[in-house]
């Protein structure tokens, strides 16, 4: 194999793993011309969220060949996730485009909560999310949205600790691993995010590209136990996390009824001409 | 509710998802003492790792109570992933404790060859997998793992078109989604470090603690699709992405043989007095 040869192969795994890098720089004709995109995707980052909540969903966003995917925080100084890992944003909330194929929030607990409750994330979020194609989340990233006024009369799920809490932001609670309703596509708790990012890698490609992207990230999910929904955990189990958890919902309602009280300024409908299917 | 009531439950959520970070600031009595433990755990960062391949298993590593998770760099500068998420480490191969619980490589695609090529990333991993009692990797990580001296003899498993060049670095190539050989523990492809992460947490608590940490993560996956694996992807599926993948395994042999011109030095066996296996 020639050296050619071997930039070529590098180029093509990297494709499909880190499309946005590398495939302007190395070409690859063999590919179909309807492969290749040109979105836009915005993915939240802030103090606190859960880094696995955004990783998992970068990783098949990054697939997509031509996209371009910004981590947008809301100053462009490195955020801390809630186990510790520092992030630099890649845009802020100023820089970031103002027309997306894309807005993602990602979950968390006590960042979470304080992102809801800050203004310049909600008004960011309401006002990429009124124009943008696709309007989503992993865990409870979906109380971001919904703080944000974008999932009212919409089905969505969260985390299922946190998923009964969304009808207190005008939306229909779920209990699915992916929800998808019209332009709104939510995830359950932090790993469904997995699941989350290949049906949004079908959306904006098709199922073959997906089953690729699939086949290079190696998810053929074999968990060692079985205890990862409240319809599957053991009694014991649930037992140990119920009561560790039940707190956050009572606290994502209290700042839906901080909300009420200073009710969220959307945009105009006119600023929509061709985003929002609603 | 009252508000102690509401920081003793986020902290209690907070501990399962962030145990480093909350669990000493907010002490948790009626946590059975077992599950509290003291470990170093040291997860390598590299430009141009595949950033899944961290943070899946970090996530769960974060959720040990009483542990200590440093993302290690070479220097203390920010590193960036094949995907383009730029992660600040949080210890250097200076500052890194000594002695730990686990050394963890992620893997990648060019980063990672550049990090096998690396001698200072070989000694570093070489020194601190001759005392670790975890030895362990996801993906092509293995295969750094294996640069670094460390998986002669062992069975071992990496990414699946990566995997065949294990022989190459004296381990015995494993297909299985985590294979454990006394103290090596090493993931396949990308994804697979959620499925390695749980079984680390067992071993490092017991299953009870395992199970309730993928309960909060709720891991109960559902892809989409059924292309995960090469046992399991359609053939057209198979026919992208073989060949976009088979020069990866070629380019890590020929690390192989660079490094048996320029032989390791590893540190001598009398420097190990309680940690590894062998």
């Amino acid at each position: 194999m020639t050296e050619l040869d071997r930039r070529f192969v590098i180029s093509g795994a990297a494709a499909l793993a880190a499309a946005p890098i590398l495939s302007e720089a190395h070409p690859m004709t063999d590919i179909p011309a309807a492969w290749r995109g040109s979105e836009q995707i915005a993915m939240l980052v802030y103090p606190g969220m859960t880094a696995l909540d955004l990783i998992g969903p970068q990783h098949f966003f990054a697939s997509l060949m031509g996209a371009k995917v910004h981590l947008v925080g809301k100053t462009a100084d490195p955020v801390v996730s809630d186990t510790g890992v520092r992030i630099t944003p890649s845009a802020t909330f100023d820089t970031c485009p103002r027309d997306l194929a894309v807005i993602f929030a990602p979950g968390g607990t006590a960042g979470t909560l304080a992102a809801m409750r800050d203004r310049a994330t909600r008004d960011f979020m309401a006002d990429r999310g009124a124009r943008a194609t696709w309007v989503t989340s992993v865990c409870t990233g979906s109380l971001i949205l919904g703080a944000a006024g974008l999932l009212d009369g919409y089905r969505a799920t969260s985390h299922w600790a946190a998923r009964d809490a969304l009808v207190d932001f005008g939306a229909i609670p779920t209990d699915a691993r992916v929800v998808e309703d019209r332009s709104r596509v939510t995830g359950a708790g932090v790993t469904s995010g997995l699941d989350f990012g290949l049906t949004m890698v079908a959306r904006l490609r098709d199922p073959t590209y997906a089953q690729a992207v699939q086949l290079q990230a190696e998810y053929d999910p074999h968990p060692p136990f079985s205890a990862g929904s409240p319809h599957t955990a053991p009694a014991d189990v649930q037992a140990i996390v119920r009561p560790m958890l039940a707190g956050f919902a009572d606290q994502a309602r209290a700042v839906a009824r901080e909300l009420k009280r200073s009710p969220i300024t959307l945009p105009p409908r006119g600023a929509n001409p061709e985003g929002d299917m609603q």
